[in-house]
């Protein structure tokens, strides 16, 4: 299987994020990509590094204004008397259905918090390269799909897929899955995209709501009790076109394999009955026992059953990377992974 | 005029609030309270201490879900590892129009996210008897009005008209001139609320959105570079059956008496069109030309002859003190406004 990465998806290193009303240490750093670029090579993948393919993949799924935005707040951000260095949010247009619609500021800390949802998502000078080329190695990858490749792998970190088309949220500034399931839409016409990262991905969600064309599922840790806290949730099935095109499986904390795999094929049977032409393999691997944000219980062995029984639907897939932190376990965890998924397309 | 006031009000204080992605010292001190008091005992007006009418009249406006929140997230934020003293959100459920509505969480993150719209309400183990004592005056203040009484002033610190049925924000966790507003009710069939602080009154108008029995006028810094940012625009006109039944007048930053008095000639029209039975004065004092906010630029003066004309209109009204920082005219600046009240309604 080919892989895709563009070293200057390193540049962007945020040293910390505000949780729970303080600062904390990035989780989101450029470690990860080191970790699951020497998985890749102890499994002999070739790594190629994406052509700049422009910005119209990502115009097709993300807002004009939210992309000058990313492109141009830190110059503005750093104006600001006394701001930390990271741009992040300290309010918010929160409003409920059926009140004003909020108007868009034209000041900068008016504009981050209108574009960026939570603490966990600092921009700074080194955010739009970053996650720019990140999103070239989804199209990329896309692209070898497109092109006859069975499958493909694209190591997109920053990852993706809680920003929506407009927002930033959760380590993610552009959607790097949606981004791929858009392209691949110009060569199949029934795409879906299943998320296995442990968190649920509300922006992918947002994207696609109210779409019959792209099949948005999701098996994540309850939002209950854990992020996204607001999204994630059974009864959110899609809307308008996208009624019934939008399916979550929220699981208990500490769920392992034997009931994961279950809930797995409840989400293959909904991605069967969709008549998918093409995949995207959301791929957390944040749903392992020892990440540090222990939401569920995956073992290592545990993603290469989950990625076998995918891979069994022999769909061509664009498998692209989202969460999964630094433990011992990661590099183990992307290599069974994408053993199990070959395994199984033999 | 009688004014009303409970030392209890004065309990709240937070030190530091996050404004520009950084803790500020606070701005809404006990210590306003002492000015306003001092100032109302130069006027020789009466100060009465409201009884507790209980918590009917704050539920008539508020969601009990988010009452219940600001009774107890503080014991259970405690409870966060390494969390700061004050309950401050994170993260939020930024959402557009046709989207998917937020769920609600069970985790106190989640919650204080979903019930604060901004760092400027910070939460503490006080908030909430002095928010409850500070709607005590709002009350009793309508009441008095419903009793008889021309005009009555409600000293209301915490400040109110920023927090929404279910949110709080910019220092405002009840929303004293809706519960003042929605009291008066009672007794009149149509009321008008006319907030004349720096900032927009998003919280009051969101609460009286839809309905056309309670008109909400604004007259504030416009909003495109200035607290709330979100709303407060021209074209916010209300919805359903509130439509035409909420008025903005946004003016440029440093306004000073001359267009302010225009501006106030337009939403006194406003007012008089709408039939009014009875006013709620939302009165801030931050527009003044020395507030740190440095919004607007009235003179001292300028709040007597604002609050003349407003008098003028011989309505009984409810005066409820909003927003207005520490500085060597704040006292000053409510003696002219209620001097100037008293003149022109005698």
């Amino acid at each position: 299987m080919k892989a895709v990465f563009d070293p200057l998806q390193k540049r962007y290193h945020a040293r910390r994020f505000v949780s729970n009303g303080a600062w904390q240490p990035s989780r989101e750093t450029p470690e990860r990509a080191d970790i699951l670029l020497s998985a890749l090579e102890d499994l002999g993948f070739p790594v190629e590094t994406p052509p700049d393919s422009g910005q119209a993949a990502i115009e097709a799924v993300h807002d004009p204004r939210y992309l000058t935005f990313l492109q141009t707040i830190v110059a503005r951000w750093q104006r600001i008397p006394e701001a930390p260095e990271e741009v992040v949010p300290n309010l918010h247009p929160v409003f409920r259905q059926g009140e004003t619609i909020p108007g868009y500021p034209a000041s900068a800390v008016g504009q981050v918090g209108y574009h960026v949802m939570d603490g966990a998502a600092p921009i700074t000078g080194d955010t739009w390269i970053s996650a720019y080329a990140s999103a070239q190695s989804a199209i990329h990858a896309a692209n070898l799909v497109l092109q006859g490749e069975e499958a493909a792998y694209a190591l997109c970190r920053p990852p993706g897929h809680h920003a929506s088309a407009d927002l930033a949220g959760g380590f993610c500034f552009l959607n790097n899955t949606a981004i791929a399931a858009e392209r691949l839409r110009s060569g199949f016409e029934r795409v879906a995209i299943l998320d296995v990262d442990v968190h649920h991905g509300n922006g992918t969600q947002q994207i696609f709501y109210t779409r019959d064309d792209v099949l948005t599922v999701s098996i994540h840790a309850d939002p209950l009790r854990f992020y996204p806290f607001f999204w994630g949730y059974q009864d959110e099935g899609g809307a308008n076109a996208g009624r019934r095109f939008n399916f979550n499986i929220p699981l208990p904390r500490g769920t392992s394999d034997k009931d994961y795999l279950r809930a797995l094929d409840t989400a293959l049977d909904r991605i069967a009955d969709f008549g998918t032409d093409a995949l995207v393999l959301a791929l957390g691997l944040d749903a392992h026992e020892d990440d540090p944000f222990r939401g569920l219980a995956l073992t290592t062995q545990g993603f290469g059953r989950v990625a076998g029984h995918i891979a069994a639907l022999e769909h061509p897939t664009v498998i692209v990377q989202e969460g999964g932190y630094v433990s011992d376990a990661l590099g183990a965890n992307l290599r069974s992974a994408l053993e199990g998924f070959m395994k199984s397309s033999g």
